[in-house]
């Protein structure tokens, strides 16, 4: 299998949620991605977390073929958020964040994750993912994640990163801020005149759109019965889609978005990792079945 | 080719949007409908104007090949609704509605309408589209727009529509206050018990989605670099929709969508009716296949 480098958060959320509150369960960008595409890839995990981080959470990730030789246990406590979201979880308000040990956090790539031929920046502060870019050889892809938040504070390292990355996967309200655009079409081009050749927008319950040059392609999400938590399905969607590109050689991004929101829509069906812990190949290949009875016509 | 019964408002918009301010552009429900199904069905428009209404707009819409005997003239003025979009598009606030003539609209069915094959009851109160089914004979396929007015105010006539038509196009936000839920598998659930076999939620931007028994259709919107005025879109997709119904005698419901789809596409591009009154059957059958295109993997 490809290896497949993942820098970004390792968490505990609280969730409040229409099922309950739910009390410091695992979570984090590079948490989700790692677990999502564990079956898919060689994932290689790097990120920060405290003494006060489970064993059993280190072992559950282990467990999935994940290599985790590269999250560090610094002296402190983990990074912990905690929100709460309305009842239809379109969407949500932060009560706390606790930054602790991610607050110093500088990935360093173990000498033996520098040759990754995939890497997936989560979402954490651009200047920490350019110096992860500079830590690693010739990577046959990079992707990356963003938010409002390094929108409204760092946006010089952002805009520098976007001339480094392959593909940046967005929300869209996100790529909406970044851009000054609405229509999905203005704000692609936008995005790639920045620097990625290749933009993804995630539309939450709505699906994803791809842009590749003049190639555009639309997936829906896919619809469940109940969600019970969107808490990390964009990190899971990205996961997903990485994973495909990396089994599959990067060949056909239609096919790894598709990927991708199968995975997410594996994420969403539990609170936390769950779901995403019990995930198989079979579970995603069936999955992608029926995105394709979804949508042909 | 098949005959396609249309009832609903014609009617004079007075648009403010990010392009400028529109006085008077010829709008309502069935006129939309009406433009979208006229290349794909012999379409017999039922409504009312005023003697406002200028003869160039009914020469319009004969030259289409639609049937305007059902268009009542009667003494005063004709429809007129007035507001203001936001610069996204995606909100509108009501200056002004002046009922006019269509307060007292009462739909006659002529004679020679009333052997219609396919019946589209556009948005109007659910009792004069009771009133519709009762002057009909047996049409094969009857399908109805509504809104929150009527949810508001005609709730009992409302229910009993639903128990009398085959497919029932709503908007996603008023299906979800219609049924009190939000995901899109237990919106549906919910309105199928109401009644109509097939339904099909309206996501603006975002597409639409189909559910007939187990079968769910997801299509989106096509993406277009500029939106011009969505004003009468969701009227466009159900002419584009029962008129490809009507051309194919009723069998695929998911091309059918994308007719319906590829129809608010071109309504969207132009400020009124302006794009629709230029369609043809073969702009309709490109835009399906870049539909295709968009969507397949």
């Amino acid at each position: 299998m490809s290896s497949l480098l993942v820098v970004g958060s390792v968490a505990f959320d609280t969730i409040h949620n229409h099922l309950g509150s739910h009390d410091r369960v695992i979570g984090g960008s590079a948490t989700y991605a790692s677990l999502a595409a564990s079956q898919l890839a060689d994932v290689r995990l790097v990120g920060v977390v405290g003494q006060d981080f489970p064993r059993e959470a280190v072992e559950m990730l282990r467990s999935r073929g994940i290599d985790t030789s590269g999250l560090e246990v610094a002296i402190g406590e983990t990074f912990h958020w905690e929100g709460r979201y309305s009842d239809d979880l379109t969407s949500r308000e932060t009560i706390q964040t606790d930054l602790n040990v991610f607050a110093d956090f500088n990935p360093k790539i173990p000498a033996s994750f520098q040759d990754s031929e995939f890497v997936m920046l989560g979402n954490i502060a651009p200047q920490l993912q350019l110096h992860v870019l500079d830590q690693v050889q010739r990577p046959k892809l990079v992707i990356a994640d963003t938010m409002n938040l390094w929108i409204d504070t760092a946006l010089d390292a952002l805009k520098e990163l976007l001339t480094r990355i392959d593909i940046l996967v967005i929300n869209e309200e996100e790529a909406r801020q970044l851009t000054g655009y609405h229509h999905p079409l203005a704000v692609a081009e936008a995005l790639r005149a920045m620097g990625p050749e290749t933009v993804i927008v995630k539309r939450g319950e709505y699906g994803a759109l791809l842009f590749l040059e003049e190639d555009i392609f639309c997936a829906p999400a896919y619809p469940l019965k109940a969600v019970a938590d969107p808490t990390g399905a964009g990190d899971s969607f990205a996961g997903g889609f990485l994973g495909y590109l990396a089994e599959n050689g990067h060949t056909d991004l239609r096919q790894a978005v598709i990927c991708g929101s199968a995975a997410a829509s594996f994420c969403v069906q539990d609170v936390g990792v769950g779901a995403l812990a019990e995930l198989t190949r079979e579970h995603l290949k069936k999955r992608i079945r029926d995105f394709r009875e979804l949508t042909c016509f």
